[in-house]
């Protein structure tokens, strides 16, 4: 339980972490306000992808595909530790325990 | 077989849910029709996302985020709800009347 | 290896089948030509979902609004299949013939 | 962890792959500038899809079917090697060494 506990932290951190990546990036290179920076970075981590706020220059574009490729890494991160706490943590725990 | 379909009833609530409170949200703080709204809140949660239906005001964008953060979490805790019953229920099932 | 195969068919033939209705809807519904209506349905099932080529009417988004829903079952079906295949199948192989 | 490295370095191969024959192809087929075309490819295979650069041409939409349906199987790929690993190799070890 404190494994599992230890690494959803883990997790959580390096969410927050892509939040304020992107939101501080698309403030401060693309000009955008708190609230569109925010908008911008959860429909790009998420991958929904609407359409960008104001169209994009060959900066924001290139500030883009280095936050969608950081938060695929994450979330790609995130999904190996949590089948790995499943496989190796938990299943091994039955198989000490029966 | 009755832990996974109260579990998957439990999933179809809160998908439904999720849907209720979107298609509400668009309509009362956007002023969207009931199609426009439940459209919106259908590409938005799925995370297909072709483009805003009108352009959004912040409101718009703040109840978006909102959205889409919340059915992250609804549809993180069905996978990990159907993953749980695969590893820990189904699993443990084969290993007991073996 | 045959029981994933016929499943994998299944699986096959439920994603042509979603391509073949997306694609017949699009032309029919929104007079759509065949590149545009399969490129619509693409871009659809697959959640890339860029831009609708040409603005929906209330009758298009309804259409949509179904097909995005049949996929995203035909994807559960698909992922659930493939998980229960992985997990009570070639694991209760391994058990048996150890 | 040897086979691990194996299959995680095939998937990064197919992964650059990917990115090289879609940045070649928007740059080739639709005209992009270097930027906008892995702007393109990586927004098309990571499913994001804020919306084309430009208006696509029937040619694009074509290239693009193809891109998206070629990622579609990398990627499913990549979730089946590396779900494979996880329930063949690994806990076949766990049980082998218990
Ligand atoms: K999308
Ligand atoms: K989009």
């Amino acid at each position: 339980m404190k494994i599992l506990n230890s690494k959803l932290n883990k997790i959580i951190i390096l969410i927050f972490s892509v939040l304020l990546i992107g939101t501080s990036g698309y403030m401060l290179i693309s000009g955008y306000s708190f609230v569109d920076a925010l908008y911008m970075t959860v429909i790009t981590v998420t991958t929904v992808g609407f359409s960008e706020v104001k169209p994009f220059t060959p900066e924001d574009k290139i500030f883009t595909i280095f936050l969608i490729l950081t938060s695929v890494f994450i979330v790609g991160y995130a999904v190996s530790t949590f089948s790995e706490y499943l496989v190796s943590g938990k299943l091994f725990d039955y198989f000490k325990h029966r």
